[in-house]
């Protein structure tokens, strides 16, 4: 029996003619049209979208996000404990079958932190967060300081030079002004790039320690009201956040690629190359002003000066600053959630996924996703009661650790790799689920499609439009980069369709992605956000300011829903190869022109690459051709099976088992955080930053693995087409 | 005897093949060759240019700043007197016929100037500028207080609108945001244009006053360091300034077109049209950021925020001020210094000028201009007693009255304008003359090619290029708009010559331009300045910052004397029509394009221009021609001078007698400053400025009157290839 006769009890007869063309023809999907669904299916699946969309509502994420607010829930103390508990125990309330798995992690705590400015004069900083009467969480005496985890202990006195954002550019340019910063304390603003890459690039450049602070330029008073008067950050506010080197690997740092349970063999902390080694610590921008006030030296380029009332200068000058900080190192528990609605075919997972752990009471990161996730996993359960069955398993996945550098995530996906493969046939992530109206997604390419589809079918909130139509608005409107967030805005998209963002790293997608290749979705709706890692970050955050209806938590929970109803329910699973085919045709072009660009030989090195990427056009084609032609007419449900995983799996072929040079962690020839940007993704990272590095040795490894991969990618496809010619031939009424 | 004649009792032989190929190719000039001097008479210019130039020195320089700075003198008070007396003699000891020429004019000085901040809470604001020890001027008590020159007096108490800069756009802005300024006190800061625009639009607004302020993003402490630590305002200091709508007209408001002599009509000051009609009053940046903190309302749009430390709100909302200016109007007394270098050719003359008048010490704003004055005018009258005589006659002018709205120059030119027109070849002008090291001109076309050719053998002292390569390279690299002044830096040329801007307003070339249909060049160096019009531009400034050596000052002496002596003693006045005629072209091109866009009628309409202009270009071609033409061989003298003439005079071919739409006084139909956009120039004026209106009566008699000014130069331009030709005929040995 095919899939559809899991069902019905009839053969099913798979027809693709309305999926791939769609999927490459990019034209907007018809009302009576779901791509992945026969015709006939089309109804019922149009009816439990509608009835599954009726079930989240706002009340329900209210008082969700209030109890998940209730108190500080920071990884690796026993509140994180409690969450991961009332989570499994909603779960189960709600039908699912739920879990908590259980790892450990080499986690520290801050014991002591200080920092004081001891030239020109003595002034103490480190200065808390204010408390606001407004607010009564902002005098919870339970938040934990201002720290960055994973910063070592370590106690120093020295002068300061500012470096802006801390990126490489910015030490370039400090260079060429004859500064640099060895042996001097670094200070550098947030924004611009994962604060990992500014603690690594510190210590590259030899700097004694890091201070980052928020410049109010970048998310506090010059872009906006602060809180609790508006959303932005406050001058006191502090943004906490883990510099693990998590573009060298995420997870428990002492297990890279095994999960840390209690027998696994553990590295010693100092061979761990994802610690960072100079002592980092985050203030607030009224702390940094009393540094900047003095620090000296040269002016700092124009466009290095922030939103404090100063003139910036570089220094090195008068300032000098002591800081001491001692850091609690110890092997932690981690709790993660693990919630699955078994359908009928159990070997196949839609998986979906967020955080709970919060670095104080996290409203928006992660509580409003996990809100949403929460009524999202309510729905299903109500369908289930009311008498559906799920054709494919729902895996909903509530992890702990992801503040602290995707703990949890990566040591359950280590540890699961091989189930995961043979059965995972998408993971959509959301992580700060709400922080304002505005949708916005990342997605491999072959998934870009299936966000616009769903998004059309749920409606935005405040503008009474679909979500994909307020999408496509708010892309062509506004402007450059996102404040407040470590997200950039998702450039328009010159097709005209919404634009989706490539998977850059930063959540709990990454190990599902760039480490097993199970192809991934990130998602949120995205506004005016200051107060990112700081206590503001709470209950009355997100009822003043980032979703005070919380209508917008309903409709991620509809999209999230729909999304896993898609794909969960799907006859044929929605992937567009064609259209990952063309994006990667013109990545590999991009490196191929940059190579060609530093001569013969790294051109003549490019070539198979840009071969085989073209030869994976051509499959990705004959496939869709394969599947569309295999149509109206019943399949034999092994072999529709059979074509389901093969689906699924063409994402592996793009592994590379040694992983990137220098970083073997990261499997995926195409998809990585860059080693020097941080969050954003590197689309063909080893190829590219050998390129940039001028590594010719490393060059010819990675292109060569590219091309490996491409090519087993083609044969994956080559296979599918076979599968479904074979599968044509054999239908009782083949023509 | 010909104009060479009379220096060598010879007949000279006018040779104009190089003087016009040059200026119609864009050649460089090559080393032996000197546009508008004959061959022959090179290496006597050369020698003379170099003894001139050996001249000027920045001891001079440097003692001339410290006694024009020794105390403020402002315009109407007997410091003024006493500075133009001191000028007087100095020119006198040069050896120059100076003379005080004295005016009146309606002229405001502040009685009492109030400012307080009533609601939410009550603060005394209109705070003095900050005494430093560093800089003993600073604490002078003869300095007048912040005010806006020609303000009315007045006394009101309302709520506060932030308008961003002011701007006919920013008003849009806010029309659109739903706020208005009706009954409000207008708050703007200072920048994006002359700050006389700003109040007469927060007149038509219906402000019932208007406050302007200094942000520190635009020349403070965001941009650089502060005085007396760098050359930028500090928090306290303010921008004075003349808010005089002279865009209307300059000059005396009682008496325009005429010179205001004891004995002219004058109007009615309810009748003077250039005279503002709201109370306006400058502070400084921390009196705004007390306001601004208060304003409350909607969030500024993010590109309203400036550099203060809070969020810029819009209003009106809590806060409310009560302002309380007494002017004091009075017939003051101009003392306008003109010195003179009688030449062998005493009906053509060469004039050079600046103003004098400051608001307080004026270092840069106007002393710089005027010690490099000084120099060129020791350096002319030093060669005199070595034994030169001047070919053409050099005027020196030093100006009163500049600052509350070119009083000076426009009586003066009102006074002597057919003289002018008969005599005044060329009229060099420059004001802040020194606020740093970056060259900067503007000019007619026609004179584009003089400034270069004369930078070109000017030494830059800080770079060891030639001022013409220092002009270039700052020019490539340099950046949009220049911080702490009222001027645009000029955009790069694409024609990869060094970049001349148009002339638009803001210092005394504009009645000679303007009125006058006199040719001028505008020049100046240009820096890091951020004092202007506050008590801080002193001597300690210019010492510290503007040019510590003082020789950018001797550097600007040596352009104005180079191109007083190639004006001077060029064999043809170097005049490059075709230039000239070209960039008519375009512009004329721009607004055909434009009135095309607006309609059938609006394109006919303009149409006539197009051809004129064309027209234009032809009839330059030709009379480029016919003196090139007239070339090695002696032409008579009194054809020579009646060639001289005619070239000056083509200039007042493009003058209206009627003057522009609406403001008569603007006599010039190719050049006037922007109605609403203050300094910089509106080329073609009329048109333009009916076009931006949908104006279709205006555009019909602006066209008209602009295609008869191209016809009446191109009829001038004919002429002059005529006198060519028969001078050509006339010759002796005529070919």
């Amino acid at each position: 029996m095919n899939r559809f006769s899991r069902r019905l009890g009839v053969l099913l007869p798979v027809t693709c003619a309305l999926l791939f063309p769609l999927a490459i023809s990019g034209d907007p999907q018809t009302a009576d049209a779901i791509s992945g669904f026969f015709p006939f299916h089309v109804e019922a699946e149009r009816q439990l979208e509608a009835k599954f969309r009726g079930i989240p509502d706002a009340t329900h994420a209210e008082n969700n996000l209030r109890r998940l607010t209730s108190e500080p829930h920071m990884s690796g103390t026993d509140a994180s404990r409690r969450t991961a508990e009332w989570l499994r125990d909603q779960y189960r309330s709600f039908g699912f079958d739920a879990q908590i798995v259980t790892y450990t992690a080499w986690m520290p705590q801050p014991r002591e932190v200080k920092l004081e400015m001891t030239k020109p004069t003595r002034e103490r900083l480190a200065s808390p967060e204010t408390s606001f009467d407004e607010d009564a969480s902002t005098s919870d005496a339970r938040a934990v300081v201002g720290f960055n985890a994973y910063s070592p202990s370590g106690e120093m006195t020295a002068p300061v030079v500012y470096v802006n954002y801390g990126t490489v550019e910015d030490y370039q340019q400090l260079a060429s002004l004859g500064v640099d910063v060895k042996g001097k304390v670094a200070i550098a603003r947030y924004g611009q790039g994962y604060r990992g890459i500014k603690a690594k690039l510190a210590e590259e450049h030899g700097a004694a320690a890091l201070i980052l602070y928020s410049d109010p330029a970048d998310d506090g008073r010059t872009v906006g009201n602060t809180y609790p008067y508006g959303p932005w950050r406050p001058m006191s506010g502090i943004q906490r956040g883990s510099i693990m080197y998590t573009q060298q690997y995420p997870g428990d740092p002492l297990t890279p690629g095994v999960a840390s349970t209690p027998g696994a063999k553990r590295l010693a902390p100092a061979d761990a190359t994802n610690l960072p080694r100079i002592p980092t610590m985050p203030i607030n921008a009224q702390d940094a002003a009393v540094i900047l006030e003095n620090v000296g030296g040269k002016n700092a380029p124009r466009d290095w000066q922030g939103g404090l009332p100063l003139t910036y200068h570089i220094g090195p000058g008068e300032a000098q600053v002591h800081m001491k900080l001692v850091m609690d190192y110890q092997e932690r528990p981690l709790y993660d959630v693990i919630a699955t609605l078994h359908g009928t075919s159990d070997d196949e997972w839609v998986m979906l996924g967020n955080h709970h752990d919060a670095w104080v009471f996290g409203a928006a990161d992660p509580g409003s996703g996990t809100t949403a996730m929460l009524e999202a996993g309510r729905a299903l359960g109500e369908l289930v009661r009311s008498g559906w069955k799920p054709h494919r398993t729902i895996v909903i996945c509530q992890w702990d650790g992801e503040e602290f550098g995707l703990l949890g995530s990566t040591e359950w996906v280590e540890a699961n790799r091989a189930e995961l493969q043979s059965k995972a046939l998408i993971y959509v992530n959301t992580d700060v689920g709400v922080s304002g109206p505005n949708f916005s997604a990342s997605a491999l390419p072959s998934l870009k499609d299936v966000v616009r589809d769903v998004t059309r079918d749920v409606n935005d909130p405040n503008t009474g439009l679909r979500v994909y139509d307020a999408w496509l608005r708010y892309a062509a409107t506004a402007d450059g980069e996102e404040h407040g967030t470590a997200r950039q805005k998702v450039a328009a998209d010159s097709s005209g369709k919404a634009p989706l963002g490539a998977l850059g790293a930063g959540s709990d997608f990454c190990p599902f992605l760039d480490y097993a290749g199970i192809p991934a979705i990130d998602l949120s709706f995205t506004g005016d956000y200051g107060v990112y890692h700081s206590i503001y970050d709470d209950f009355y955050w997100m009822k003043h300011f980032g979703d005070p209806t919380f209508n917008y938590q309903v409709a991620l929970a509809q999209v999230l829903g729909m999304i896993a109803l898609r794909f969960g329910e799907a006859d044929i699973p929605p992937y567009n190869f064609p259209a990952y085919a063309l994006e990667l045709e013109h990545s590999v072009t991009d490196q191929f022109v940059r190579a060609s660009a530093m001569g013969r030989a790294e051109e003549d090195t490019m070539e198979p690459a840009l071969d085989a990427a073209a030869h994976l056009s051509a499959s990705a084609a004959r496939a869709s051709q394969a599947l569309r032609t295999l149509a109206a007419e019943p399949v034999d449900a092994s072999e529709s099976i059979q074509i389901d995983h093969a689906l699924a799996a063409v994402e592996q072929a793009f592994l590379a088992p040694e992983g990137l040079t220098g970083r073997p962690w990261f499997k995926h020839t195409l998809y990585a955080p860059g080693s020097y940007t941080g969050y954003s993704a590197e689309v063909i990272p080893g190829v590219n930053e050998a390129i940039t590095r001028k590594d010719f040795a490393t060059l010819r490894r990675e292109a060569s693995a590219l091309t490996d991969a491409l090519m087993r990618a083609s044969a994956r496809l080559d296979d599918i087409a076979r599968l479904a010619q074979q599968a044509e031939l054999s239908k009782p009424s083949g023509h």
